[in-house]
């Protein structure tokens, strides 16, 4: 068996935040070198870093995540390992590279794992050895950094399709929603519009949608029917 | 940012075996040592094994299923990173991998792929370093090697979870086939009885599955309508 001494393994977190008006998607700012070296451009990247020796994988993301963007308590759940072996090889990541890792040229493994939480609860604040860090439109994304345009796409699949079986929106919502609310987040994540009506009968069929002998309180409006979520039934 | 240097990424496959009997999956003894020493106990393991440098782990998995078992061409997909300090690290283990390993002790963080295949088609023979390779009932499992049993559980979550949406069924059923034959797949891999009336219902609500045209031919009995799937409804 070869032993692959020079293997380095890393996270990297695509984190959604959610508001009606669309999602957004968690970026920092790889920060300029001291002195400025005009070989090196900075580019925008998902918050990631290796891992730490004792620790595990969700332990780790959850570390980086707070180390980079200074966010905690957030539901994280991993996706996918990115291991292509020329992942972090690309001409544009190298300068960059060279600057800040004592052996840049040495191949990079990720895990990625992804979350989704309301825009407005979460601040992120950039650490000292990010440049910044801020939510941004999933339509204004241009070329990141290594594969991460890839690895966002892979967290695009993985929210879309597990938002109906998964914890994903029950860590979202509040504990007794609308239907309202729950379509607008499904509109938003899954880029489309529901029938008001149909949307209300699939909801009947989901098994992890409860309805309480509850109503909205404290509202304008005709008070709606609250609903929530049934544990048992999700998948973790 | 602290280089990870003592750590290792290996990748372990758990490959599903189906017939209408149930499913069976596919396992290595591990050889014993020569000379013989009677601290090691060679455990039933996953074939799985540390990837190369130079590979992506999609190749890694499929070349080291190869390598282990002669089984060429099967479909593997991804579905989790098992990354606890500690994995490899538990007292049953120990004297096994000193045998084989030249550092015993580091930490091993795996990937592991699933797949489904007819066991008909797919004879496993061993490779010489492995003891042997075996088709076992999957109620017949007891303690693997490692962390083996929890990676072939989460295996299972995997394979259930996405036989509807996902490529494994269409990559183990003929081209076209019968709805008999989509139920008995359901049934085995699900654990559960399904109403025939009911299941031919709601194949026709899956987009993925398309009827065709055509009947069976050749067979004694009243010869059934053929289906195939779609596969641009098929999520890859």
């Amino acid at each position: 068996m070869q032993q692959n001494e020079t293997l380095h393994l890393s996270v990297d977190c695509v984190l959604f935040g959610y508001d009606d008006a669309g999602l957004k998607v968690l970026l920092i700012n790889q920060k300029r070198t001291e002195p400025a070296d005009s070989n090196v451009k900075p580019m925008s990247q998902l918050p990631g870093d290796l891992i730490l020796l004792d620790e595990g994988l969700d332990e780790a993301a959850a570390r980086v995540l707070y180390e980079l963007t200074q966010l905690n308590g957030v539901y994280l759940k991993q996706f996918h390992a990115f291991g292509d072996p020329n992942r972090v090889k690309d001409l544009k990541d190298r300068a960059w590279l060279r600057s800040v890792r004592t052996q840049p040229e040495q191949r990079v493994v990720t895990v990625g794992y992804f979350g989704l939480v309301s825009l407005h609860d979460f601040n992120p604040k950039p650490a000292s050895f990010a440049g910044s860090a801020d939510w941004i439109d999933l339509q204004d994304i241009g070329e990141l950094a290594f594969d991460h345009n890839e690895i966002l796409s892979g967290a695009i699949d993985a929210l879309q399709s597990q938002l109906e079986s998964q914890h994903i929106s029950f860590e979202l919502l509040p504990k007794k929603f609308t239907i309202s609310q729950l379509q607008s987040l499904y509109e938003v994540v899954l880029e489309k519009k529901f029938d008001k009506r149909n949307f209300r009968k699939n909801v009947k069929k989901m098994s992890h949608v409860v309805p309480l002998d509850e109503k909205q309180q404290g509202v304008m409006h005709k008070p709606a029917q609250l609903f929530s979520f049934n544990r048992d039934e999700l998948e973790s």
